[in-house]
This record gives C-alpha cells, sequence and structure tokens, in this order.
C-alpha cells in the first residue's frame, strides 16, 4: 500500500497542482462514455476524481470495472474545476482530482440500502447490516458527536479534578430497583454474579477510600422490558463527590452542561438552571420530568367545581382526589369531535377512565358536560384556564397521580402535533425534593423512589419512622427538553441513618446485614458526607445530535426484544457450556419471536 | 457544611496568616497533654493541625475525643513552625494550622489494619475491607496514575484523530478462543449472550462502516482458571485502524508508549523499539515475551553434542528435540549442590525430565555428566556458552517446546534471584513473525495462536491449505519488561482468504457460516485493508507504578477463585430470578472455596 497523503474531504484550492495519494469508498460513479467520475468518500468528506484517456488509460480502464462501495487506493493531481463545474453543495466542489493511477482494494455487491442521509430501509434491515448503516453521513456524524461529547465531559472532570476509576461488571445481585442481568459463576457452584445497574455502592466505597472526587464513562444494564428511549446496556456519566453540597454538585454540572451546549452545538445557555420541586412539577407539568419548553399547564379546578352537580368531579374529590384542567388554545378548529373522543383512549393508557371537555364559545361552554357547571363556575373556569372563545378545555378528574400521568400526557402530545414545542431550544432543570420513598401496591411495602442510599433532607429526617410517604429526598434530577438527563442526591453517611432506611423499606436487621452489610460496616470507618449524580449518556447524545431514537446513538444496540440483528445475540450455547455451569434450561424451546 | 478553601497537603509556607478552612481524615492524633496534634489526611496530603487552650478550648475539647480516621471538618490560622519542630518528610512541613473550630463529621472504630503504606495486613483482609486498603498511600498513588495514564492515552488517540466508540458487552458467544463468561436470556427461552473476551468483530465492523480509526478502554472477561496477573474481568486499549500497515501502526504504538513513559515516569525510551522474529525469541530467550532487561541467552549446542555419549541429549536430538544450555555467570559460588538439584523440580512444572548441569572449573567440567563429554566436545561447549571458571551451566534436551518453557523459566528465575535485572529500566520490544496456527492435541485440530481473524502474511498465504503449521502471522506482540503489554495484528478483509483460514481451522462451510455468517458477508461490501492492537491496562499501568501484582492496580479486583471479598460476589439468587431464565441448577450446592 502506498502511504495516504490527504483525506478526500480536506483537499481545497490551495491544494491545485500538488499530486495527492488518497484512499476511500465509491460513493457514485457516473461514465461519460469516454470520462469517468468517481466521489471518493473517506471520513472526512467527498472528492471528486476524473478519469479520463487523456491522463491515464490504464487507470480509465479500471474505473470502468468499479461500482459503488469499492474500496479504492488512487493517486492524482488536484485541478480547479471550471467554474462551470463547480459542486457549491460539496466542500471540495472547486476542484477535483485527475487520477493518474488506482487499485481496487476490494470489491462491494449492490448494496441492501444506499449510503445516504435519508434512508427508507427499515430499522431491521438497518440493524443487520449495521456496518453499512454506519456509514451513512448521519450515522457517521452521531457517532462523532458521541465521541466529542465524552471527551469533553472527561477533560472537564479532569480539570476539575476527578479522577476516573473503573468498578467491576461482575457484581453482586441485590435485591432492590430493576431486575439484573446475571452472569452463572462457574467456580461457585449455583452462584451467579450480576450485571450492575450503576455502580451505586462502588462509587459510595470509593468515596470512604478518600478519592473524594470519582467519575466514570460507565456501561449499565437493566433486565426490563425495552420502550423506545431504553437499552438493556447503556451508558452512563457516573459522578461521585465527598464534602461537596448538593448545591456546589448542581453548579459544577451546570457549568459541565453548558460547556457541552457551548462547544459542540454553540448554544449559550444560562445557569443557574431554574428549579422545581417534585410537587409543582406534578402539579403544573404533570411530569416529573416536565419540557418547558412550552406552557399549557395544568390548572387546579377542584375548588371551583367541588360544588358543581357532576358526579366525576365530585366522586373525583370526595375520594381524596383532584380535578385539573388543560387549555388548548384555539383548539376548537383544531380537533373534530371524533379526534377529540379518540384521545379518550389515549388517556386511558394512564389510567383515566375517561376524559372530560369544554369548548370556549362567544356564548359560554358547550359540550356534553357543560350543563352541570352554572354559570359563575362556569366563568370561574374560564378565568382560572385563561380561556377564550375558540379554545378547547380538557379535565381530568382521578386520584392524583392519574390526573398527572394522563393530563401530563395529554399536554405533551398535543404540544408535539400541534408544533407548540420550538425544537432549536435546549430547556434545562432541576426537579428536586422528590418523596423519598413510595408505596409499592404489589409489594406491599415501601421502596425507594431512587435508591435506598439517598439521604432524606435533614429536616424530614424524624419523620423516617412514624410518616415516610411524606420525607422528602435530598435528592436532584436534571431535566432537558422533557427527558430525564440526570438523577443524583446527596447519601446517606450514617450507619444509624441507613438502617433506618432499609427499616422503612420493610428489610429485617438481618435481611439489610445479609445485602449490604459491607456498607454499613463501611460507615463505621469514617465515610465522610458524600454524594453525586449520573448522566444518561446515550440520552445527552440523542439530544445534542436532535434525534429520537436512542438506537441511533448507539453503534450497535439492541432491538426491542434485546436482539442483536447484526451478531444474532443471543443464542444458543454448548451442552459443555452449560455442564461447565451447572445449569440446565427449563422447559423446551420455544419459537423465538423479533419485536 | 462550611466550603473548603484549601487541601491539606497543599499548604505551604506562602499561605501563612491566612484562615483555612479543611476537611479530611485524621492520619495520626498526638496528645502531649494540654495540647493536641492531629495530621489531617484528605486526597492531597497531609498537614498538621494544633489544638491548644490558647487558640481555642471547644476545639480542644473535641480534639480531646478524635481518634484515627475520623472524618473532621475545622477551621484555623496558618502558621509557620519553629524551625526545631520542622518536619522535612511532610511537603507541609514547615507550617502548621492552629485550630479555631473542628467539627465532627463521622467517626470512626479502630482499624484492621493501619493506612500507611506498608501493610502486613493480609491480602484476603486488605479485599474484604478494600474501602479501607484503597486509603493507604500507595493504593491511591496507583489510582492517580491509572486515570493519568488512561487520559494521556485517550488524549494522544484523539489527537491522531481516533474515536472512541464503544462496543456491547451483551454479544454472542463464539467457539474460538477462552471460556466465555454467558448471560442468560429473559427474553429469548434458553439462549444466551456472552460477555466479549474483547470487542474483536465489533471493532472490524466499525472498519467496514468507514470509521477508519477507532480505539476504547475498554472492558473484557475471560472464564479461565486464574493466575496471579489475569483477572476475570480486565481492560484493554482497544485500537483499530483501516487503510494503516504494520510499519505506520508500529511506528505509531511506539510513539504512544514513548509519550506514556516520558510524561509519566520521566523516563526516556528510545524509538523505534527492537524487534525479534517469534522464532528467535523462543530460541534466544525460551519465550514469546522475553525480559531482554538482562542477557544469558539460551544457546544451540545440539550440532556440537550430537555425537557425544550422552543418551539424554542424543535421544533428545534423535526425536526432532535439540540441546540448549545456558550460562549462569559465577554460578557455581551461588548455588550449592542442594539448590542445583531443587532446580529439577523447578524445570519439570514446564515439562521437562529432568536437568543437566556442569561446573567450569580452572582445569574443566565437572559434575555428574562431565565424563560423557570428549575434551574436544568440552571445549566447544565452553566456547558457545562463552563459559570461564566459575560458572555454572544448564541444559536443557528435549523437544523444541520443552526446551524453550524450561530453560527460558530458569532464566527468568535466575534473572530475578540473582539480581541480574535493572529494575529501572523499561525495555520494549516488538515480537513479530508469530505462526498463524499451533497444532492443538486435545482438539485434533489446528487452532489461532491469535485469533482466526489474524492475516497471514502475504507471502505465506499459499501454504494455508498445504502447510497450516508453516505459514506466518501478520501479527506483533508488544513487550515490556517480560510481560506482554498488548498483541496486534493485520486483519484478514478479503471473504476467500477468511473462508479457506475457517477451513484450516476444522471449520466446515456451515460451521463458518453460522458462526462467522455476518463477517463473511461483510467482507462482500468494501471492506477495507485494516489491522490493529490491544494494550493491557491494568499490566501498563502495573509496570508503570513498579508492582507485581495486577489486582494492585484495580480497583475492586477479584480473588484468584474470582470473588470479589467486600461485596461477596457471586452469590445466591432467588428461584423466582431464576425461573424468569428458565434455568435450574444442577446438583446440589457444595461448600464453596475460597483461593
Amino acid at each position: 500500500m502506498s502511504q495516504r497523503t490527504h483525506h478526500c474531504g480536506n483537499i481545497r484550492e490551495e491544494q491545485v497542482g500538488e499530486v495527492v495519494s488518497l484512499k476511500g469508498w465509491v460513493q457514485r460513479r457516473r461514465d461519460l462514455g469516454q470520462v469517468v467520475f468517481l466521489d471518493l468518500r473517506d471520513r472526512s468528506g467527498i472528492v471528486q476524481v476524473v478519469f479520463s484517456p487523456e491522463v491515464n488509460k490504464d487507470a480509465l480502464a479500471i474505473a470502468d470495472r468499479v461500482r459503488n462501495e469499492y474500496v479504492l487506493e488512487l493517486e492524482g493531481k488536484v485541478v480547479k474545476r471550471d467554474p462551470s463545474t463547480v459542486n457549491e453543495k460539496l466542500e471540495t466542489g472547486t476542484i477535483e482530482i485527475h487520477a493518474t493511477s488506482v487499485t481496487i482494494l476490494n470489491a462491494s455487491k449492490s448494496l441492501p440500502f444506499q449510503i445516504e442521509a435519508d434512508t427508507d430501509a427499515s430499522e431491521d434491515i438497518r440493524l443487520k447490516y449495521r456496518y453499512l448503516d454506519l456509514r451513512r453521513p448521519d450515522m457517521q456524524e452521531t457517532m462523532i458527536l458521541r465521541h466529542k461529547t465524552t471527551k469533553l465531559i472527561r477533560d472537564f472532570l479532569d480539570e476539575k479534578a476527578f479522577l476516573e476509576i473503573e468498578t467491576p461488571m461482575l457484581t453482586k445481585s441485590t435485591p432492590e430497583g430493576a431486575r439484573d442481568y446475571l452472569v452463572p459463576s462457574r467456580v461457585h457452584h449455583g452462584e451467579f454474579y450480576a450485571l450492575p445497574q450503576s455502580p451505586q455502592l462502588f462509587k459510595q466505597m470509593l468515596m470512604v477510600s478518600g478519592f473524594e472526587r470519582y467519575f466514570q464513562v460507565v456501561r449499565c444494564f437493566r433486565d426490563e422490558d425495552l420502550r423506545a428511549d431504553r437499552q438493556p446496556e447503556f451508558t452512563q456519566v457516573d459522578i461521585e463527590t465527598s464534602f461537596m453540597d448538593k448545591e456546589e454538585l448542581l453548579a459544577m454540572a451546570e457549568e459541565m452542561m453548558a460547556k457541552v451546549l457551548k462547544e459542540l452545538k454553540g448554544v449559550e445557555v444560562t445557569t443557574p438552571f431554574p428549579r422545581l420541586t417534585y410537587d409543582e412539577a406534578m402539579n403544573r407539568f404533570g411530569s416529573d420530568k416536565p419540557d418547558v419548553r412550552f406552557d399549557m399547564e395544568l390548572v387546579e379546578l377542584s375548588e371551583i367545581v367541588k360544588d358543581a352537580n357532576f358526579k366525576v368531579f365530585q366522586g373525583a374529590i370526595a375520594g381524596g382526589g383532584i380535578v385539573k384542567g388543560l387549555n388548548l388554545k384555539g383548539g376548537a378548529d383544531k380537533l373534530s369531535r371524533k379526534e377529540i373522543d379518540g384521545l379518550t383512549d389515549f388517556v386511558k393508557q394512564y389510567g383515566a377512565k375517561g376524559l372530560a371537555w369544554l369548548k370556549v364559545e362567544e356564548d359560554g361552554l358547550k359540550g356534553p358536560i357543560a350543563k352541570f357547571f352554572e354559570e359563575d363556575v362556569q366563568a370561574a373556569m374560564k378565568a382560572a384556564l385563561n380561556a377564550e372563545a375558540g379554545d378547547l378545555l380538557f379535565f381530568g378528574a382521578d386520584k392524583h397521580q392519574v390526573v398527572f400521568d394522563s393530563l401530563g400526557a395529554l399536554r405533551l402530545r398535543f404540544g408535539k402535533e400541534f408544533g407548540l414545542i420550538d425544537e432549536t431550544k435546549f430547556n434545562f432543570l432541576w426537579v428536586v425534593d422528590f418523596p423519598l420513598v413510595e408505596y409499592d401496591e404489589a409489594a406491599k411495602r415501601y421502596v425507594a423512589l431512587h435508591h435506598p442510599f439517598t439521604s432524606p433532607r435533614q429536616e424530614d429526617l424524624g419523620l423516617l419512622e412514624t410518616d415516610p410517604a411524606s420525607v422528602r429526598a435530598n435528592a436532584y434530577d436534571l431535566v432537558l427538553n422533557g427527558y430525564e438527563l440526570g438523577g443524583g442526591s446527596q447519601r446517606i453517611y450514617q450507619r444509624n441513618v441507613q438502617e433506618q432506611m432499609f427499616k422503612a423499606l420493610g428489610f429485617t436487621e438481618e435481611q439489610a446485614k445479609e445485602e449490604f452489610g459491607f456498607l454499613l460496616e463501611a460507615f463505621e470507618y469514617g465515610t465522610p458526607p458524600h454524594g453525586g449524580i449520573a448522566f444518561g449518556l446515550d440520552r445527552l447524545v440523542m439530544l445534542l445530535a436532535g434525534r429520537t431514537n436512542l438506537r441511533d446513538t448507539i453503534a450497535f444496540p439492541k432491538t426491542a426484544s434485546a436482539s442483536d440483528l447484526l451478531t444474532d445475540a443471543p443464542g444458543e450455547v454448548s451442552v459443555e457450556q452449560l455442564i461447565d455451569l451447572n445449569l440446565s434450561i427449563i422447559g423446551k424451546k420455544v419459537e423465538r419471536t423479533e419485536g
């Protein structure tokens, strides 16, 4: 092989007259009879190469045989193009290469899809031929953006004296949190490792070790049923600090995000980021990760409608629930009656029993439920919802969570459907003061909203024994454009508080000791106050890249059924491998389905 | 908490007069009646803090109660020490802090071992209390060195336009190589993922994708029986490039290593690194990862001794083997007869049947086998071995591999035992021209010496079908001080060559297609020539840190039986978890043993 002198995309008029040696792929080939034009592509971009009998007949003969995606090595002279043939779409469009020699390094069959930004190939085909999909310019750009994002974050944290320290992938399964991926041990009969859902306990141990500032860009795993924005393995930027309080940590995270946005997107974001309490986020936006790029807040109406003779509302309030409204400005013309009815099915996914609505007309509120409200109540509703003629009002009446979930989802749907969202914005906010625990109806006990190592707010500590549900956590989530980008907390660092927490979660003393004995013990050897945060890297890159599919930010992602369509993982293994692990498979194999 | 103004280890005379706020651990406490001295430690180092009734009585009362490893927050004034009390061992030894206030942030029980560089705690205790072990200054330094090494490598590769791209941890089990760690799939009944032994195929796919320059600092896994320098999970610096030939890749790797040594150790290493062919390394040093910090080469004696009437030597040569010698200069005085005999057991571990030896005295060679050699043969042996009076000569006579292994190990043992090795040296070399395959007696077929994707040398390609054992690989290992630090190769990138390789390894066409079909297919869509290398990060850090135990370079390592003594992983899991995975455990649980 001859040594490459230039990259295709970087050649400019300054190189005119030079002889260059290039390597790359044939993006496009045009045969103009006597002359062949090839667009040669490498990672840097594209340049046009001309083969003609005047320059070199042998090269032309070879160029005659090449097809799209052939891999070539070639030499030629950089020539300024005639002004009439300048291609303004290409950065190299004012020059071309007159090829004096060419070698075919490898051939290519016809591709299952073309290497171009907009592909109509199905995602399954793209994943099966991921090595071709990743050739497409938008995928190349996303992977480069991912590299730059990670680099920038690492450099930032290094400058702040953080040490990147690796934690194990083969860890212990713990009963809290999502479902673990397990790894059978060959040496320890019948025992298993678990792949980490996060390095939570290890990073806390590093604080006990006195490293003070730790970070890691680290793979984490959750064996959960997947949604569009979930992957079985995902990457997080994991941070933990000692002696740094919440305010210092949040300010540092803001500085980091502002730097990412400025350097990678040229966007200035204002710090400090706004903060909402969990209660406020739920009440105003029906979500603990509100998209605040648009308004349309949920409005509390319980007081106003509590005496109206409408059973649905009265029942909700009597049952300890609430009534909230949402105003789709000018919505009367946007949605047909049929579409409005269709929304009932939508909110039912969130547990709502139905969806009440009213149209605002010049002469009052109209709709099937209008008759239940006296004129003064209608006036108060209109005032609260800032309603005017042409608006369409929706109501949720149920338990708090159902109203939040259903109206919150409806708000987001309207925001997207009616273009209310300024897609150029990067809108950060913190959600703080989360509840420490929530009651799990299935498990019939409290479970930690974040994880059992989150510190209660100091002033709520006394309530941990008597009224766990009312204890607020010293926790904070970073939200960007309606996505939870990260979450963190100050941690419990005192044995007695951690024991109280385990007790509140229904652990017996023995259980706590068996599962987390080393943590409790560590707290007795000079554990410093500490806290930390973790950011979802995949999601951050997705938002920076302006994409909506998490899989597009990961080089080799899994499908919704956790399969890798390229290598066909998971797969069967040999009987010998199972015997080594002392395992047998229960039941017979069922046909696998791809989802 | 008050905000920290300084770090303990950084305070100097320039700060005299300033009021500082510090946080850290009590390294040592001395009570001198009216006055208490505390050495306060944080990640940066140690500073002496004085509590006295003149400065603050309340602070003194608290200081009276603290013990080693208590976590404190304190304020005080920086004061210049009296010249007679200067501590030259401390960088902060010319000043001390006169404490005006102190708060105990957390207490500590008595420790199982002291926080100091030289500990006599057993490794099991250190691993069980890893969070304390990591407080020791040498462990802190090693983790900081690891962070710096990784950062430097990442920055270097970024500057060379490499992209860090993450590859999956949940991959497919393949039949070649070491034993995989398996991960059962919950969704796909009876199927398993495998944790990667390396991202080999994924990084090759990234080359097919046109990324041209990829790297990753990546966790890899091997479920093998462990030795001192092996861990079930380890980290490698994984590199792959397109269009870069072997010479360019080796030069870049040398530049990177030279930079690591210079910036982190202040050591200048000369490039290019020396190269040895595999054959030369084996013949001269009995190892494919020779430690060339000392000489004592293996000397070929087959020609010289072939006619001597010594059955052991004759038999070895007749059986197609060799006779080699080793000269321990001045060894006659260093080893007793009993010690010499003891070496026989040592070489038997490497398959040798015995160990012949001769002493060199003024009047000739002495020892039990001396009588078998005529005077001219003795003279020729002495000349070949450069022997003089006082030397001790050892001989191996067996099949090639046995002689290499046993004399190679003996050479290393002598080197270490008799201080022949200059421990300050960093001695890099490349070993090249490895055999492509070797015959596996157990499997009764050829197996790849590196992996099945390694390219044969172009000139040996024709032999792949007729005489696989004689084909040399286009592969290269980087050796540092007797450790294999990295290995790489140019890869096969043409479907027909890869098919030939699989055939040579005994794969049927169907097997090749089933296991590696996607690779074979990818080669038909414009795969560029590519190659790469991977370096063992744990091992590199171990050598840079001047340590000999790989576990000391990993924050949370596993024991020789692949256990984590801190968290007690692996562990049992619930029946529900097993049912979720459709698995049952064969046989009953046996008592686990820790090794």
